[in-house]
């Protein structure tokens, strides 16, 4: 199925991500990740959501959340050229003897290394899905210890035109 | 008020994030950032929180979040040496004369250039709060015509030993 990356500008008060998550839970979509941040308006907030499912059910979804008196404004950025980022931070396995083999794959996807311990390293990671994910298979033979990723932002394009 | 980085694995199934969610608009509490991703467990997802609010407040939260069947894990950064990073994109009015300016700065912050559109520049930025802000002070007064962050998130340090 289709992932679909939907941007919701959203006031900025205790419960509507609870209203915006229900939406969705109550049509059994599951939230791949999501990212809620600060904008420039310091009363809005920016709820980036990745779904897979049906079509059908989830335009019925979006005008719903176009209808919460909470939400602003909504984009869907399927078929939109968009700029689409993740962040990973990601504390990998690495003795002494491991380390300079892991450093170049730091190198190669232009991470970085954020931490070292006696037998880690924590390396900070950010670009498309692909990238994070082909990194990551890269580095898991070596024993990922823990893993936080923020979800997928996104915004359109402005050299499009 | 202090500023918590709560971190919870949960199980990635519809409805979580609308409990979760829940329990923090129901007390009042206004989630400043929230970065749901995907862990190195397909059956588990990171939420990594923050709120600023009363501390016995948030102790019951913390506690109540425990209770949650789908809720595996929780962490609590506050006092904890950790790594914390947010990331940034954003769209900055940039015409071809004030370009060189904008470059400088995005070179400074090792930032990173990744779309350029006639009069504008998108720019991805990631780091610890305080120099996203910093950043951003600088190029506001250029335009930010656009801008989506992911929220922070955090992984406790394996070097404080």
């Amino acid at each position: 199925m289709q992932k679909h990356i939907i941007s919701a500008l959203v006031a900025n008060q205790p419960g509507v991500l609870a209203h915006v998550a229900g939406l969705f839970s109550a049509r059994g979509f599951n939230i791949d990740s999501l990212a809620v941040g600060e904008t420039e308006q310091p009363d809005l907030s920016r709820m980036t959501i990745v779904v897979a499912g049906d079509e059908a059910i989830l335009e019925q979804v979006r005008k719903q959340l176009g209808k919460l008196i909470d939400v602003v404004k909504i984009q869907d950025f399927s078929g939109v050229p968009c700029v689409e980022r993740d962040l990973a931070l990601v504390q990998v396995h690495a003795p002494a003897g491991k380390r300079t083999e892991l450093l170049e794959l730091v190198s190669i996807f232009r991470a970085r290394v954020v931490d070292v311990g006696p037998s880690d390293v924590m390396i900070e990671l950010s670009g498309t899905e692909d990238k994070v994910e082909a990194f990551l298979d890269l580095v898991r033979p070596y024993g990922i210890r823990e893993m936080a990723r923020t979800g997928r932002i996104a915004l359109a394009r402005a050299s499009r035109e």
